[in-house]
């Protein structure tokens, strides 16, 4: 287990500069009233590829030697990693394979093919998905840049609170959504650096607490699929997540699907910005956990803003 | 007829600077290779109250001496102008008095409310509006604010074509939507004075193009209530807006409801921000008239992004 470095975060800024947003931070009164805390967006729906995902994504492809690179990247992905990755090496003119179910939505199947990326199929099991992607990988040869347990990924992820520190005049705390802890990882990796006073919580769904509990238990607790409208959160921690979030994690407060849906309105109507249901868990966990947050200033990573606007959870049921 | 000049477009821009926010312009690289052009978005969405009517509103309201402002304002207005107007009153801290069919969503009648603005309901038809205002007003004494036909009101929407014309370096063209005129008169306010090179075309939809038919009659004519999904767009020009429009406005291009909720969606889905239909019908018609635009450097002014996300055009029909 390669465990990233601050440095490698710093080197990580520099590398993929050229290739990202330096997205903004967004208030909102109305919110702060609300929640009693002072809060500070940042906005990573407006980010390359619609998500913080680019980040790491970014910073793998273009940490690759030309000659790990002639063979291109490979990954498994029915989310914004398989997105961000594809966007990444289409900007390096390398091969980018991509294994989704065929159940994936279309939509994100475009997007992947519309930045160059190559999708292979698989069915919608761990057990297909893992055998068909070894078979992709060895046909291929290119190099496996995993959506989460990955060094490079994580000092990617780490440059979003770095930003997010620069564009604040001190913060209490940052919340994040946590599903395989990339993005909370990247997030310890800088903090514990940069600004160790902050407090870290990952905010998750309830239906899908096994952050939570594996915190609480002292080890890795993986669920089998479990069910949440929060879609990118769907995932288990592994090992180099494990790392970081065991250490540098304050709590890990959930939300109720109902919570996550209105937290989710409560954004796009009040802020008028698009994103996805995972990013408004933050939101849901701080309004859910009033005590914790009022008079503190806090920072919001809004994870990305993939959403299909056919669908929309209010829409449904 | 008082028309506003330029100095009263600079004297509404220091006395409301302190109540409403500087919008940013976001760009997006997909919508400059989908249209050919370069776009330059002014994000009124994101402004007080959620529209730019907010800065019309507060000139008035701001500029009104104390033995003016004691008796408090009126208007007449199912949408954007009755919040901007409450907020903006609310902000003095004198009475608005707003007038409002019985028909208007209740989201609208709420936030007035909300922002200490008392509602007297009307008919939704000309006539009983009228009558109900005219007795709204000599009872209260309160100061009439007319959504667009108010020197007041054109002189505060100029201060945002001048801050757009900041925010980017050089523009050929503005594009804005149109429907009582309020915005294009203070978009031809401010660049007939500092841009008149800058060419002026305001946006309308082909199923309510009274601006279109009075340009090309060289006279106002009105409809009575068209129909269109823009709905902050459905009313007619007046003798203060048909001043600016008739002189300065290049054309007035149009574009069907089809192409306005696809440009709609266009922009949620590739720019992640949540903005109004009426906001919608300068891209659409951008797309539609590709020629007039492509190779130019286009500001396009996004309205605003009060819309009821329980009823999105795309979900309806």
């Amino acid at each position: 287990m390669e465990i990233p470095t601050f440095d490698d975060a710093l080197a990580a800024r520099e590398r993929i500069a050229p290739h990202i947003h330096r997205t903004p931070v967004l208030t909102s009164t109305m919110l702060n009233e609300l929640t009693g805390a002072q809060l500070f967006f940042k906005c990573e729906n407006f980010q390359k590829a619609g998500a913080f995902k680019v980040r790491g994504a970014s910073n793998a492809v273009f940490g690759l030697s030309d000659e790990m690179a002639k063979n291109g990247v490979a990954t498994h992905s029915s989310g914004n990693h398989a997105l961000s990755l594809s966007y990444a090496a289409g900007r390096r003119g390398i091969p980018c394979h991509v294994v989704m179910p065929r159940t994936a939505p279309q939509a994100k199947k475009d997007a992947v093919i519309g930045y160059g990326g190559t999708i292979t199929e698989c069915d919608p099991s761990t057990s297909s998905r893992e055998e068909v992607f070894a078979r992709v990988h060895t046909r291929t040869g290119a190099d496996f840049v995993h959506p989460y347990n990955d060094a490079r990924v994580i000092a990617g992820q780490a440059t979003c609170s770095m930003e997010l520190l620069e564009q604040t005049d001190g913060l209490d705390a940052v919340v994040a959504p946590i599903g395989g802890g990339g993005m909370i990882s990247g997030t310890c990796l800088s903090l514990s650096s940069l600004a160790p006073e902050v407090k870290i919580y990952a905010a998750e769904p309830a239906q899908a607490d096994d952050a939570a509990r594996s915190l609480a238990a002292g080890h890795i607790i993986a669920d089998d699929a479990p069910d949440t409208v929060a879609d990118g959160l769907k995932v288990p921690l592994k090992d180099l997540t494990w790392h970081f979030v065991s250490r540098f994690v304050a709590a890990i407060p959930t939300a109720s699907e109902a919570q996550i849906v209105e937290a989710m309105k409560l954004i796009w109507k009040r802020m008028k910005i698009v994103m996805e249901p995972s990013s408004a868990v933050p939101l849901a966990v701080i309004l859910n956990n009033r005590a914790l947050f009022a008079g503190k200033r806090v920072g919001v990573i809004i994870t990305g803003g993939n959403v299909d606007l056919d669908r929309l959870p209010w829409m449904q049921g």
